[in-house]
């Protein structure tokens, strides 16, 4: 009963999510919710009871199905609207510098593809990331990231994103992770419409040289290695 | 001759900055030319240029006694402007929302009184402030820091603090560095006319924890130490 009661629970909010766009969480939480509805149908005795279930089921899927194809939409990429190519050393890029701008009170959900996240400076650049989108989007409400497993350290990658999540709840943003050990390109999408290319991903910065000088915190100050930032916005309208 | 050449060198640059209404750079280049000259005063073999030696010294020691005078005066307190209590676990008090506002085009010298300088943290805000002064302080030519020394670890503070001379000097910002044993308070003066008073100088921030959470680079978001912040306006009127 604690299971059909929290499957209840997540597929009330996946529709709620749903009516309000907010579609990467609602995909989360239909994916949650058919997953914990599956998992006591097969052991619910009564065949006209499990009979209902798997309509509501097939009722779910069908909207996690039509939410996906509004997703992939949402990351077409439509046109280029700004282009920067870092070369080797440049200073003057710091996030909010590149692209805090497209991080507006609109920005309700995030997607992040970033393959490695598996250092102690890639931890940090993702807090980084995070506490612009905190900082520029009063309405940020879900995340959701995609990466390799760091298969040498799984545990601390663990430890770590999930420390990361606990702290997003206390500050109302779902944080989903998901593991693809076959990611290699990196990309930020915004639901405000704005997708974030970087070749490099978010990590981009040299380490600081000497440990104690100006760019230490302040990573408008770091020398950079090459890459190309582009910044698009997808092709579907409105949100 | 070099050792001549040098002390000219010192003391045509104190002169300049006197001149120019650097005060602390023009006090630090009059001592260290001073020293300089005496130097080799007491080797010079011909009573005449001797007696001729040591006149210029005179004359330099007044002139530096009469800047001692001006700085002084710079270093009185006149007036609060605005007084901050932080309480324990505040939140939103990064140095650029504390006193960001006072630290301008006018600061072009920054006297730093902080006794604590012996901790990865304590370096680490000193450069948080010093990337603060470089970003907002357009003109910023000299800073003069007072610390303890760290009795239990010399050579790293030398090397942390002569990393950061290094650093600034690229820059153009001259550093000088100053040991007092028996300092407690702690205090900031920037020319423009401001002293910043922190009960905790610069260290007021608690450990992040979790690590990976927001607050690990932005300390708007960190937890600080029960502290007072007050900004003075100093007495001596102009710059």
């Amino acid at each position: 009963m604690t299971d059909a009661l929290e499957a209840k629970k997540l597929l009330i909010r996946a529709v709620e999510c749903d009516q309000s766009g907010r579609i990467l969480e609602a995909q989360s939480l239909y994916q949650d919710g058919i997953a914990k509805l599956m998992s006591f149908v097969s052991s619910e005795p009564d065949d006209q009871r499990r009979k209902g279930f798997l309509t509501r089921i097939k009722e779910y899927m069908d909207r996690a199905d039509a939410i996906k194809a509004r997703v992939n939409g949402k990351l077409m990429l439509g046109e280029v609207v700004a282009h920067i190519s870092i070369e080797e050393n440049d200073t003057g890029y710091d996030y909010v510098q590149l692209f805090g701008k497209y991080m507006t009170d609109k920005t309700v959900e995030i997607l992040i593809e970033e393959p490695y996240l598996t250092q102690n400076y890639q931890y940090q650049n993702l807090i980084r990331f995070l506490e612009l989108a905190v900082t520029n989007c009063s309405e940020f409400k879900y995340l959701r990231l995609i990466t390799k497993q760091d298969t040498a350290n799984v545990d601390q990658q663990r430890t770590n994103l999930g420390q990361i999540k606990a702290d997003l709840e206390r500050r109302n943003v779902a944080f989903n992770i998901k593991y693809e050990d076959s990611l290699h390109d990196r990309k930020i999408y915004l639901s405000n419409g704005y997708i974030i290319k970087i070749g490099r991903g978010l990590h981009f910065y040299k380490a600081n040289n000497p440990l104690y000088s100006i760019g230490l915190t302040n990573y408008r100050y770091r020398k950079c290695l090459q890459t190309d930032v582009d910044i698009w916005r997808n092709s579907s309208t409105g949100n």
